[in-house]
């Protein structure tokens, strides 16, 4: 899988790609992740890619003619299954969602900042608007980022052991088990006899009452 | 406010906290920002913070003597207000809660790794459990990078412009109206006559239209 992100903030993404999964997949040669920086795309002085809004009021909007100048200019070499834009106001990002993008080619990821984009550009361009969740942040890079690694993870063969993601919260509406390690015993709390019963059979039919339970207490809504 | 954080992948935080808002607001000195190696709290050899779960299954869990030794040696200098704990099913971000945690002092962000952390944390130490969505990420360290962002551009003096926040979308539970800047007209496509009438009354009644209509029509919920 490729990924393209259009960004007027590069370096904010330098260090989340760089480490951990999301490194381990491209290491791996699993997902390729590229950023431009929107600026190279701007043909007027100053590198300008932002001006005040028509009508009035607080904060810069991203103008269309250099985000349609670096989008343009990346398909003429690559082609893309979905053109996103990280905007609060699209899809609300979910785990089905997440699986769903896994299995896609080349995707290209526009981040807002300032106030957002143009609104001709999400009308002629944008195939697709996803959010990360209800809050507002400072652009569309981190939710970038988030998105890139929740999908990311999912790619065949990017995770050690392919049942680790199967089991997390979410793939199967249910929210994950609690979960324990050594020592058994921490300033007088215990983890639970059953997990040291040695009996799998007993030990995932708790996991899965204690899924239901916690789905049941935190979040009635997902069953 | 002051924010610490601990995790397994400091250098995954280096970017986000020193670009855009975040960097600003820590130039400013209205946010301080910690980051905290939890392998500088293990007493075991190689640094080990986490284990192989107990009753079998994929995927390690982060071990309590660490985490607690880096939260109480935190707690040995600083007063928190939440010891928070990144996870899929904790409660869901919004834009509410984030204005919330803006008016508070101090806060501790622990960020999991691997499957999770041991439950005997979130018993007795964690105060408060948030999920930045319905998704899986490899690990906590971006979700607590977009809860600070969330949070760090709603303290007051961050924003060159704070009616600028005010009008985010969520704050009065509506989305934004689009927005437009220059050119007037690209390729054909125009910006709408109102924008360009100079009248303020009527700007501002078709922006709260806009607002409307795009919430009903892509998130009727919030209404």
């Amino acid at each position: 899988m490729r990924i393209d992100i259009i960004t007027v903030q590069p370096g904010l993404l330098e260090s989340p790609f760089s480490h951990s999964i999301l490194k381990r997949a491209q290491t791996k040669g699993l997902l390729e992740v590229y950023t431009h920086n929107l600026r190279d795309y701007s043909t007027l002085k100053h590198n300008q890619v932002d001006d005040y809004q028509f009508g009035g009021g607080a904060g810069m909007v991203m103008m269309i003619e250099p985000v349609v100048n670096a989008i343009e200019s990346l398909q003429a070499k690559v082609q893309y299954d979905e053109i996103i834009y990280m905007t609060p106001d699209g899809q609300t990002l979910n785990q089905g969602m997440a699986n769903q993008l896994s299995l896609k080619g080349n995707l290209l990821i526009l981040c807002g900042h300032y106030k957002g984009i143009d609104e001709r550009i999400r009308e002629h361009f944008v195939t697709k608007e996803i959010s990360i969740g209800d809050y507002v942040l400072s652009g569309g890079e981190l939710a970038a980022a988030v998105l890139v690694d929740a999908i990311g993870r999912l790619i065949p063969g990017v995770l050690n052991d392919e049942t680790s993601a199967l089991l997390d919260s979410f793939q199967d509406n249910l929210l994950a088990p609690p979960v324990y390690t050594r020592p058994e015993e921490f300033r007088g709390w215990k983890v639970p006899d059953v997990l040291m019963s040695g009996d799998h059979k007993k030990i995932d039919n708790w996991r899965h009452d204690m899924a239901v339970e916690r789905t049941k207490e935190r979040r009635p809504d997902l069953l």
